[in-house]
């Protein structure tokens, strides 16, 4: 093993028993035909997990919408690529000439990718109690300063709460067209709010993400005008 | 514990050691204060590792984004619904007595919520490894019978795949538009093909879901004239 690779598990906190593990999971798609990806898929259903598990023991009187709001701050790709500058990860990525000297190793996607995917490696080389210990001490002072009444709200939630504190009638959600195959369906939505003379449209791969989209333009009218 | 409790714990495969990690899960929040959205909150994330990882083990070959696709397949709102009916969850559902009188215990979403309540308190009160039993037995016939290569391509791979066997330019994706909160960002992208006069629009919570649907729009067009 090289140096560069112990100095990473170092700062890891954690020592990988089979280092291959950890090889894999810093090799990008651009080194050829055996890489990061699979371990990236696998990595990042443990970091919502385990971020979704501590959340929910930590702030045990948050309802179900402030604890989504909570997970979605702490793990989103800005937040992965913040990670692993921390834990200067760019360092040992193994990239291909062309990423390499087109500034990879700084850039924010392929960061929080490899993130996703030393996480995938822990589980792999040492299981979830190993996950859960790294990921509990690398996000220690995100899960303590996240606080539940400060996240932003969403905007369906935010649009509910405009409408009700001036007391309009709430609005309501149309789907208007469902296509695409069946598991990857896109869907369009309208937003139909009384006080408003317009109807707003919102697209998404979910029924839900298309009307945050529709309640978001439907809020900016109300409150930009 | 009543029996129909008794009898429901023998459908799962799991007998709780405390019976109140169950009797939350089964709780709507039509029942008032207590119920089951913040165990929803945990077991989402739960099921959507222990697929994964299943996944992962057994499909030793496949790709980051089949992986996906067969995720996404196993674990939406319908295939929850339809576990939950197989394991006659409806039955055992504490409503309140509008959601009761109104058919409750056959509606689809609060079946899939239940659903992720029950594997949050089976999590809670046996731990991972008796969530990796569970689910295991539960979807054993459908990760066996998800294959991979049947499962669809999203629409930026299949418009992708479609102008590269018709031998024309690929597409090209610009987020036109950002708005909302910073956690909660919907994002405005046009999908511009050479081959086609217009350009198409998709909206979502991410880039990449915008994308999706601007790609699925142009795939439309494209394919149905």
């Amino acid at each position: 093993m090289t140096d560069s690779l112990a100095l990473l598990q170092a700062r890891l906190g954690y020592t990988f028993r089979d280092p291959a593990h950890l090889e894999s999971a810093l090799t990008h798609r651009s080194m050829g035909p055996t890489h990061n990806e699979r371990l990236e898929f696998l990595g990042d259903s443990i970091v919502n997990f385990v971020v979704a598990e501590a959340l929910f023991q930590k702030y045990g009187e948050a309802r179900e919408g402030k604890l989504t709001r909570m997970r979605a701050a702490l793990v989103r790709g800005q937040s992965l690529s913040e990670l692993a500058r921390r834990l200067q990860l760019g360092e040992a990525l193994r990239l291909g000439s062309g990423e390499r000297k087109s500034g990879g190793r700084r850039r924010d996607s392929i960061l929080a990718d490899a993130m996703e995917a030393v996480i995938g490696a822990i589980y792999l080389d040492g299981g979830m109690n190993a996950c859960q210990t790294c990921i509990g001490a690398w996000f220690e002072a995100d899960l303590d300063r996240v606080n539940p009444d400060q996240v932003e709200k969403d905007p369906k939630t935010a649009l509910q709460e405009w409408l009700q504190r001036e007391r309009h009638p709430l609005p309501s959600y149309v789907v208007m067209e469902v296509t695409g195959p069946a598991h990857q369906q896109a869907f369009r939505v309208h937003c139909v709010v009384d006080a408003l003379a317009q109807v707003t449209e919102g697209t998404g791969m979910s029924r839900r993400d298309a009307e945050q989209v529709a309640a978001q333009r439907a809020l900016e009218l109300l409150q930009g005008g």
